[in-house]
């Protein structure tokens, strides 16, 4: 009886030892294994900078441009702390790709998630990162992002979890399009009667360097003002190891152009797009818009003894912009030493096909499709068009051309605050029947409303985006239409006008990859479907940033009644002032 | 009895009809002698102008700079509707010279008195002009008012009232400095480490329009940018009639610069400074500073069959500016005509004896004077110095460089946000034994802080400014001081340091003149008396833009306790935030 009572307590012992073990293992692994806080601290200034050699005033981010990287694993919780040091200026952040989830306030969407914060002001954005992949961030307010307030958020998966593609060596470069004027220059430009267009951007900017010509400016600029010896303005150079598999995630934040973007003698593989892997397939060119993240793996198997141009060029308009230069720099070599060559020149700008067919050749991976809904319970078709509304050069979806207004449309339906915008809601399409997208039309109706698109929440929409001709024969521009707080399926491209009848049965459900951002083709169209599951408000616009300035947007709600309560810091503009205490 | 009841009757009968009569005639007259409403519409937007040839985006109010004049009647009410179509910045006006008596949350101060004006919104000032007078407005945010938002409010006499001199003609002419660079890059530079100086400016500008030699530009700019046959800066000519006296009103709201102001061949008699009447003097040539109005009296009396050059000149500095020009354009001569003479020269910018001797000479005039009471409550010692606080160059105010907050402090204090703030209270002096004003100094001591001077409501206090070398050797500065919702009486100008037992002695106590802005000259003093008598918070300051900027200035609250309810329109930045209905 002793010796068993006395191994009965022993082993009670060994285990309560064996729990305590547990216990002590546990607490050690829960830093790794649970989600973490990646705290930030930002001030937000104007500095000058020479990123092309070109001085000028930009918005820097604890002095830098691009901004500092967030680093992330799946489901951390990101605070950015943005304090607005920018004088007389505002600001707001979007965290580009990120769906907050359950936190719509904190999209960083002036006039439409929050109100701007104010110079003095520090503004805390809270967001659970809930998927791995390649994400940005860019001033959403006015035209803000061409100062330079923009950067990359990498998101990597849990620790034991691993990518479906291997590779040794992790890279972001955010390529961008460089004007020298001032975004108040621009934009006054733009909002000007008679209309001053901003032209095209002086330079192309890879990882926030470039290279103006400062000798060729006419009228010639003095030292002070443009210098090409300027350290600032060294090309960007990466190093790498030969022999090696390198991850590049590729994005784009440019104000206007559509890029090719290529590494001199070197493929590259497709893996992921704006967070979502990609059956692989390879380029020479990388096609890439505004407001799209790509992952490639390039293999560092070329003659190791020199290196290599990275360029980037305009395609999709007959710019005048010289290309943008960057060098892969095969280590040992020095990473300043030009490559031997001649860059390479992009291919033709007006050249639509491999543009038409990259887009058809992204599909979701197989292992990692998540097939959409069969069906849809409503289609938007939104005719994209360039007019004149009232005087003003204006984008226009459906002729009408949004003006965002300056109480937050979140707080205004969460609040009550109706009054502040239209409640007739916009048209679903356009006169399919009667409008011929190909030659320069008259939209005589064309408007400007603030009225927006409610959604039925969880309900499953199908997004028609059909391009047509602008105010110049035979011209259609490229737009990259970017959706805040979801991804959508594609489910196809086409060429001229969507037929309703047909082209719906064409649409890929088998394999379609979800995206934030896409374009749509010159006299294209895209099809697209999504479901309204996240409540909140949400801007879908042309990433083209003045042509979301002239209006190319439209606005979705669904399930405001599901919003949590706002917190008061997005609050202090327009209408939202009667939420004070009397 | 019946007569005399009859007698009573009817008389009683006729009082009453005369009292009907008075009635009838009180009603008549009540249009013409109670105070109206002035309602201005006014939008503030960025628009490509050339005020001086150089063309730059300016801020216009509804498409000018100056914008338009207020124009108003004594006791009238001044409502002003601005609505910020300024794009990502923001703005405030303040109504320069006018009290507002029981309106302090309209005296449009950001982080003062209010949250600045966001884009989209619209803010209604509403304010009892109640004196006569020759008064200001301008943006008071950042170094806004340098973009061009400034112009003129002209208070007049009530109807049946006259001023204690006689002209024909009144006319309203403000002065200014004028930068090529945006505020943004003038703002930055002055921030940045090293400290970036803005430099003079290129040209000065009378009612708006100047001219900058476009030919001799370095590099040379191409005409679409400086175009000296650009109409919109042609000179500025005002007609008069011969044989006539001109009442002219003559303000500056230069961001650095002091002026001499002179018309060729024609004497003026000064009659008014900040809306209080002077005992008339004659002078040659007016100087005057940055925040200052004047009335002068010009009598057309020279050859008719000429125009005549109207001349400014910066004094003070030694600067490249050149001079700016109008034409005095004698009827029927053409306006555009050029006078056939050199304009004349300007005063040597160092001398500063004639400057401080005009100083010296502006008295109340008599029948007009408010003697101001005999002594003082409370003695506030304010020295001026340049220094470097935190490796950036500042201004400063007994070594204290004032940061505004962006919680006002008008909210703050009403509304028990006190933590928004500093409650130690700043220095009532420096270190007057010791400290020497005419060497550099190190002034190691230097700090920035956002404390306010709180006064006894209707206690009288004395401010003694005393100037100092700069950080430059041998250099010392006008500083042209503007005092908000008060006037003060100048009690006596001085050279070298301030001696408080005997120069309180010299004091003018019998015809001091009232005014809201007075220079400090360089190496001298310069004391006042107010009556701390309007309960707000309030702003004491100097009218240099990048010196304000830089911190030179201090804040007064009285009668906090007094002020009303405030609008919620002036919420909404800061913590007031945390006022908005949980």
């Amino acid at each position: 009886m002793s010796g068993y009572q006395l191994s009965e307590s022993k082993s009670i012992a060994m285990m309560k030892l064996l729990a305590l073990c547990f216990f002590a293992i546990s607490l050690i692994s829960i830093p790794i294994a649970e989600a973490r806080i990646r705290h930030y601290k930002w001030e937000l200034k104007y500095e000058y900078k020479s990123p092309d050699c070109y001085k000028k005033l930009v918005i820097t981010i604890n002095g830098r441009t691009p901004g500092p990287t967030i680093l992330a694993q799946q489901n951390d919780t990101v605070i950015v702390e943005v304090k607005n040091s920018l004088l007389t200026e505002n600001t707001a952040i979007h965290w580009h790709g990120i769906r907050q989830i359950g936190t719509p306030w904190f999209d960083g969407t002036e006039g439409v998630t929050q109100c701007p914060i104010l110079p003095g002001d520090t503004f805390v954005y809270k967001f659970v990162v809930d998927r791995p992949g390649t994400y940005l961030y860019h001033a959403h307010y006015g035209m803000q992002r061409e100062s330079g307030l923009y950067g990359s958020i990498r998101v990597a998966l849990p620790d034991g979890e691993s990518e479906p593609f291997a590779y040794d060596y992790d890279r972001s470069i955010i390529l961008n399009d460089w004007f020298h004027k001032s975004t108040y220059e621009q934009a006054a430009g733009l909002s000007s009667i008679p209309f001053q267009w901003v032209g095209e951007p002086q330079s192309l900017l890879i990882q926030g360097k470039g290279r103006f010509d400062c000798s060729a400016a006419n009228p010639p600029m003095k030292a002070d003002v443009c210098n090409n010896t300027n350290p600032e303005c060294s090309l960007y150079s990466t190093t790498v190891v030969p022999g090696k598999t390198y991850r590049l995630r590729i994005s784009s934040l440019t104000a206007l152009s559509a890029l090719s973007f290529q590494i001199e003698g070197h493929n590259m593989t497709v893996v992921e797009a704006d967070g979502h892997y990609v059956e692989p397939f390879v380029v020479k060119n990388l096609f890439i818009y505004s407001g799209e993240t790509y992952s490639v793996l390039v293999k560092t198997d070329q003659d190791p003894s020199r290196n290599y141009w990275a360029t980037t060029n305009v395609v999709s308009r007959n710019a005048t912009t010289p290309p943008g230069l960057a060098i892969f720099n095969y280590y040992p070599n020095h990473p300043r030493r030009s490559p031997p060559t001649i860059p390479p020149s992009g291919p033709m700008w007006n050249d639509i096909e491999p543009r038409f067919n990259q887009s058809v050749a992204i599909k979701a991976r197989r292992g990692h499709i998540y097939p959409p809904p069969a069906t849809s319970d409503r289609v938007i078709v939104l005719l994209n068009t360039q007019n004149r509304v009232n005087g003003n050069v204006r984008w226009s979806v459906n002729n009408v051309s949004l003006n965002i207004p300056h109480t937050p449309y979140l707080i205004a339906l969460k609040e009550n605050l109706l009054r502040t915008f239209s409640q007739t809601p916009p048209p679903e399409g356009y006169d399919f029947k009667n409008y011929d997208i190909f030659p320069v039309q008259n939209n005589t109706n064309g408007t400007t409303s603030d009225a927006i698109y409610r959604l039925q929440l969880n309900s499953t929409v199908d997004i028609i985006l059909q391009n047509a001709n602008t105010m110049n024969p035979n011209n259609s521009e490229t737009h990259p239409w970017h959706l805040h707080g979801h991804d959508f399926w594609i489910l196809g491209y086409g060429k001229g006008k969507f037929d309703p009848i047909n082209d719906p049965k064409k649409y890929n459900l088998v394999d379609p990859i979800m995206k934030n951002t896409v374009p749509v083709h010159p006299f294209g169209w895209t099809a697209l479907r999504f479901k309204a599951d996240n409540p909140g408000v949400w801007a879908f616009h042309c990433h083209i940033e003045s042509h979301f300035f002239l209006g190319m947007g439209v606005v979705f709600e669904e399930g405001i009644e599901r919003v949590g309560k706002l917190p008061s810091s997005i609050m202090g503009c327009g209408q939202t002032k009667h939420l004070l205490k009397p």
